[in-house]
């Protein structure tokens, strides 16, 4: 059913299937490149509640109840909840998910969680202990903000090496051919359902720390991590970046981008026509005045749903390698003079 | 090798081994009923570190150094960390635990952490992805009284209903059966090593959220979730509370104990003969002045290692289930007005 391989990695000879998801974004999202991809963007960003924290539950319960009409599926179908988001206390998931009554994992690995759920959803698949599950993980620029750096309302400037947390919530159903061939059966919108994708593999990520200290620059905070889960996984499958039609990182940005690039060349790998950045492809740098990119764990979570699962249905790619990156600080850790760890955790992702 | 169970169970015909563990605590747990127990006691809770939160990082340093060193591995025997802690973004885990450089699963449960990363480490080796993996889960007062209360110099009064946030980390290495089997061979302190117990089964927590929002009552907030995940297990796995020694709370404390209680009697169950809660085992209630109990997802781990797998290494029980609970709260949603949810994570333990 799966094989280890080296330390770090596992090939899930029987593949578990990405039965179907669903996106929910901002306004500033919905105006960026992939706009009209997202499966609902917010009039406002409060969603009709009265906190960013409300409003950040509110896009997880979206966005897994969207997943859920797509596959046909209702809460009582779903095995576990695999969730996670960036608010201290993970509160988003907290209030987000509990109507739906389902057994949670809660996970944290800052921006990466969106790899982390699937790499974990997908092993406890594989591992025969569910027949499907449900992985999802969100953030939201203004309960980021207070989360992490200034009030709204103090209008601090930022550095071009920053990023814009994304204001989204993508979810994901994965399941096992079972679950697949039946959801087969089924019609929506007219049309028989079919699964969007399936995951082959994984590579979990260690903690990398340069020492590097500066929170407006996550970009180059989190490349190191992105090029140690790279390295090792190319080194467990036995596989180079010409095996995948894109390597897609979370939210390096710009200048992670640059950073990652470099670090790879310098280790023998040129991945510089494959990479793809989420948070680069999110929003118009240009007019949207985002700077180095969007980041956040919804950032490469309604990406890969609405957007990278949609170039695999289509056969633009055939396999791609999902790699969400996180950077591990708090508000505290920072104003202690900490420096800014990251983790990657990659996720093998095929079209059928 | 492994068996679903209902919707949120799941039974381990080959059942992973806790190989070993370590427990670190503070002063005020080494004064304790159980202080002798533990593995290591703190001069200070400073740990020699200069900010609380480095201390906890500290701890959990600890607990995994000791864990290891008792079952005779290294790191690099470790194929993947679960871990989690009560703080932001958990950066006790972050910045604790980067040296040993083993690929890492970032878990929150708040206090029911300690159940969550059993579960999950249990069920990767179950599932045949890893020989050997580390669980690892601590709290720290101090630490816990910024993230979540009052500065300490303000020297706050508490409610005989709060509890206190134990100071501690405790660690445990899982493995299948070849790494028992290797470790039997192997010696420590002029004996041979042998496994402290097993884990044969496990029933995932939901999140339960009855609107009470008293977080001086973290007891009464969590006790039905307690409720709620043990009788999905007696149900799932078709069992009584007698057939357990022990039914063990990670931190109701004495007024979450007797809500517990009364809960499971209405629902046709008696538990008071097999119930037993770390946070009230923990301190000395009348002379510790700690009010209702301990607390923290260090409170749990730590009892685990030091008295729980001791008792069943001793032949004094034979098998008890672990039920760490959690509150679901953080000081922004406590500063917003809302409830304090609970989740209770359910893991089967057995002496071999």
């Amino acid at each position: 059913m799966k094989q280890k391989l080296g330390k770090s990695s596992i090939r899930l000879e029987e593949p578990v299937y990405i039965l179907g998801s669903g996106s929910v974004v901002g306004t500033k999202e919905g105006q960026g490149p992939l706009g009209l991809l997202f499966d609902q963007v917010g009039e406002d960003d409060m969603f009709g509640c009265s906190t960013w924290e409300d409003a950040e539950s509110s896009l997880q319960k979206s966005a897994v109840s969207l997943a859920l009409e797509k596959t046909g599926l209702e809460s009582e179908d779903i095995s576990y909840l695999f969730a996670g988001d960036l608010l201290g206390q993970s509160i988003a998931t907290s209030f987000g998910l509990s109507t739906f009554q389902i057994p949670l994992f809660g996970v944290y690995g800052a921006c990466s969680t969106c790899g982390e759920s699937l790499a974990l959803g997908a092993m406890s698949i594989a591992g025969g202990y569910a027949d499907r599950v449900v992985c999802v993980t969100s953030s939201h620029f203004a309960s980021a903000e207070k989360e992490f750096r200034f009030p709204l309302e103090y209008g601090n400037q930022r550095p071009l090496s920053a990023t814009w947390t994304v204001t989204g919530s993508g979810a994901f159903v994965l399941g096992n051919r079972e679950a697949m061939e039946s959801m087969k059966k089924t019609e929506w919108e007219g049309k028989r359902r079919r699964p969007r994708a399936r995951i082959s593999g994984m590579t979990v990520g260690k903690i990398v720390d340069y020492g590097l200290k500066d929170s407006m620059n996550m970009g180059a905070c989190m490349a190191p991590a992105a090029a140690s889960t790279l390295k090792q996984h190319f080194s467990d499958f036995g596989c180079q970046p010409d095996d995948y039609d894109k390597i897609i990182t979370g939210d390096l940005g710009k200048v992670g981008q640059k950073v990652l690039l470099d670090f790879m060349r310098d280790r023998g790998f040129d991945i510089s026509c494959q990479h793809m950045d989420c948070g680069i492809e999110i929003y118009d740098g240009e007019s949207q005045d985002t700077h180095a990119g969007g980041s956040g764990c919804g950032c490469s979570a309604v990406t890969l749903s609405a957007y990278i699962l949609k170039q695999l249905e289509e056969g633009n790619w055939k396999k791609v390698l999902f790699l969400p990156t996180g950077a591990l600080l708090s508000k505290t850790s920072f104003n202690e003079g900490k420096s800014v760890p990251g983790i990657a955790h990659g996720v093998v992702i095929e079209a059928i």
